[in-house]
């Protein structure tokens, strides 16, 4: 294992931890099956990427600070949450995710509405938390409201609502680029900008960090539909050609594979340039991360 | 009409402009549906209650303010938010709601699904551009973190599981106190109280508002369950004897139709007692309130 993964999987390690920190903790009540469900949504596996591009844009501006973890742990909850519904047999009907079996599957469809649901409110109610403990002011609520507004109908809410509305249709690049934007791009734009809203930075250092993570979001769902394709079940954790399966037209049926390949390439580049505008010294992480992503598999 | 009933119809078309105001205002996208769930529901009727209570609590103590706006419109989506979920055919499966089509009996399941997650999302980004707009500091925040614990696991969502655990099982007062507390009464208790904060009122105060809440809400709760029993459909808006359908256990059950009547008056009797502790000047419309309360046939 190289330095880079040894770091990422510590970094997987201490997000998992401030996870569980974060979650309900009522030891009393008729209700334990809903935290059972949250948690185990929230530790079923994933790569907690968006949690540690936060921690790391941050750590562009300024020194560590607990005052960041709140807001690293909601963005992570309001990704599961999106994660739980989506796979609810209303939507996409998927019975695996991270080769475990999905919420709904676990506990019952009605208690994984509820876990969603409760994953969403407790971001918001950890980050207002957060922002009064730390008297963070404005920095806090602006990242708050990043949060808010890329999780809400202009971010991933908007972006599943066209996935389900054009499921089965032939659509164009214009449609597919929406979906991808908001259902997937959205949240990872929003980790970007909201390490940058929470270390106090200008409304232009923001509109770079959203460029970068706008970058990273369409080439890592391009990926996805590529791994949809030519990837491995096992690494995958969940069934591959699923998207032939569910009729949904892909970047790689409009591009090729080879075409897609092409622009997974320039986006993942044009996000290194981007951020070579900012402190090398502070973005080696950052980097690795992106030249990872080049060459990922799952 | 009386003069209260006057003021009541006034207050609830106050109160509807403003929900309109605050839905999103998207006029492009490809997810104009979910827009069009979230105002369908949000605007199908509904008492308005606890925005109402909210805005009368803060005029307790301080004169009437555009900056409370967003907090009694959040309580208002929230409120929403878990009736469409609650709806859902995984949860009471219901096909009316104040006399009209479920919002997944008009849009479809896995709209009514995002649309209950947008109402969410958006009470809270409404709520967090209202703290910053108006830089309420911590009196917003403590408002709105008020609202996320009601809205979260020890409260609405606590109670909706406890609900859904124990249907069809003979329950005790106990689990039934629960529900009926989580369920019911935690936002109304929250309207009470977010009034109280954002008016920045002391602990002292605060506890005296919950616990008007509380009786409110638990006599609203106990009302409902005699209402299923001896309320017009018509002017209610759902079939009655649901509970029975549903082999629900209610509080009628356990104590009687007299009983639980005997019940909500001694809860409205505290609820008014505790009220004679603040200005009286101020308190007309919630005596009044508390008062139409005891005579409510729907």
């Amino acid at each position: 294992m190289n330095e880079f993964d040894k770091k990422l999987r510590k970094q997987q390690q201490n997000i998992n931890q401030l996870l569980i920190e974060f979650l309900p903790q009522e030891t009393s009540g008729y209700h334990e099956i809903v935290i059972e469900a949250m948690t185990y949504s929230l530790l079923a596996g994933g790569k907690r990427i968006r949690p540690m591009i936060l921690e790391e844009v941050y750590g562009l501006f300024k020194p560590k600070s607990l005052s960041i973890e709140p807001f690293m742990v909601a963005i992570e909850m309001v990704h599961t949450y999106s994660l739980v519904h989506d796979d609810l047999p209303a939507m996409d009907n998927d019975d695996l995710r991270r080769g475990l079996p999905t919420c709904h599957k676990k506990y019952g469809e009605n208690i994984a509405i509820l876990a969603g649901d409760a994953l969403l409110n407790r971001a918001y109610e950890i980050m207002l938390e957060g922002v009064m403990k730390y008297k963070l002011g404005d920095q806090g609520l602006l990242a708050a409201s990043c949060l808010a507004t890329n999780a809400g109908t202009k971010g991933i809410i908007g972006g599943q609502v066209a996935d389900i509305t054009y499921e089965d249709q032939a659509v164009d690049m214009d449609v597919i680029g929406y979906i991808h934007q908001h259902k997937t791009s959205a949240l990872i734009e929003a980790a970007f900008m909201m390490g940058g809203y929470l270390a106090g930075q200008s409304d232009e250092v923001i509109k770079r960090l959203n460029r970068i993570g706008r970058c990273i979001g369409l080439a890592f769902q391009i990926q996805d539909d590529l791994l949809d394709i030519t990837g491995d079940e096992a690494k995958l954790g969940k069934p591959i050609l699923s998207d032939m399966k569910n009729k949904k037209t892909t970047y790689v049926d409009l591009k090729g594979v080879e075409g897609s390949k092409v622009i997974v390439a320039d986006l993942l580049e044009e996000a290194l340039s981007v951020l070579k505008s900012f402190d090398s010294t502070k973005t080696v992480f950052l980097r690795d991360f992106i030249n990872y992503l080049k060459e990922r598999t799952f």
